[in-house]
């Protein structure tokens, strides 16, 4: 970023779920000096309440974003399908082993193949996403592996990677615990209030979920009051 | 598949567009015994009578099929944007060169990516895609180590990959030209009069665009009369 001092900022695509942790890689890619644009996703899933958030976030920070609605009618997870039951009461330990019912089948596959188009066409060079493999739910699609993967199916599938341009994808809290996540977005000034993590679309988190119970751990690690409680 | 004898047929999913690639790689598939299940998107193409091909197509087969209907409103390409012109006239030696207006950004990706989620929903283990880098537009996502890269993304990325029970992608018209693609079809009952293949989204094939000249080329080479005219 040797170029910011001449005013050039850099365009990059942000996935914005209007969880915790892609608001927080909003805040880092926008101190980083990023222009940012961000893509929100409604895949039909339960807590649609968290595409609410995501534009209140993007709004926020006065960002523009494209909202893209989707659907996976063939189901396959318990975010999709109502007929799949999201575990509760989990322990943390049971998290990290297998992955649970909530794995919805390519979701982040899906996604970042949205923001490789919305990069393409806008000319960006980096898609920020807030995956996390430490204090995360047994994901496959959350692990630096993936990510490899994923830059080099761009690097050979795309105009921009063919043609010299790659898009690369950063993950900047991959190797963070939520705790951490928390305490470098409050000093960034994310507003954690408007950020939704639970699984199930009711009007109040329902605090037994594993992304509740993620949630409620990193804010008590981070020895903080969650502010959206 | 040495159980077929056992009256086992593996499932498989298969990319279907109504192009003439697609519907041939769909009666490959068959023929190769396996029960497909057939992934035809609405991305909002100007062609899309293509959409109504592949609809009569699934239906011929008697395989079921679902139908995707999403948007990529960034523009980008010819096939998505007014604003955009489809290249027409173009010479064979001109369209290996470079990648055209008519390239989608990450069209195949998306593509891949929601048939991954439908192959992992259902318990499919293959994947069959209608790719071609020999009488090709230049797309970059055509070519064999993006398809490399891609098995490589769903081992890493998805809950059946990591489990070991990966999804193959299975290319099998890649190395083929036109020609032999159509003498193929022919052999297994294509019905290639149901297929569109033109770019522009009309009554009538335009006769001039990258793809109505490489469907011309084929038919003349395989010695044939183009049943769609």
């Amino acid at each position: 970023m040797s170029r910011r001092s001449k005013g050039f900022r850099p365009q990059a695509v942000v996935l914005l779920s209007g969880g915790l942790d892609s608001a927080t890689t909003l805040y880092v890619a926008r101190t980083k000096g990023y222009r940012c644009t961000c893509l929100i996703v409604d895949y039909g899933q339960r807590h649609r309440r968290e595409v609410k958030s995501a534009k209140a976030i993007a709004l926020r920070t006065g960002c523009p974003f494209w909202l893209i609605r989707m659907k996976l009618p063939w189901g396959g997870s318990a975010l999709t399908s109502r007929r799949i039951s999201v575990p509760k009461k989990r322990s943390f330990e049971k998290m990290g082993q297998g992955i649970p019912a909530t794995y919805v089948p390519a979701r982040n596959t899906i996604f970042l193949s949205y923001a490789t188009s919305l990069a393409e066409a806008i000319g960006a060079r980096t898609i920020f996403i807030g995956a996390n493999a430490i204090d995360f739910s047994g994901y496959p699609d959350c692990r630096p592996a993936y990510y490899k993967a994923f830059r080099e199916l761009i690097h050979r599938g795309t105009k921009a990677g063919v043609e010299g341009r790659s898009i690369r994808i950063v993950t900047p809290l991959i190797r963070y615990r939520k705790a951490q996540i928390i305490r470098l977005g409050i000093g960034l000034g994310v507003p954690y209030e408007l950020t939704w993590s639970c699984y199930e679309g009711k009007a109040h988190p329902c605090g037994a979920c594993d992304s509740c119970l993620l949630r409620a751990k990193g804010f008590q690690e981070a020895g903080l009051v969650d502010p959206a409680l």
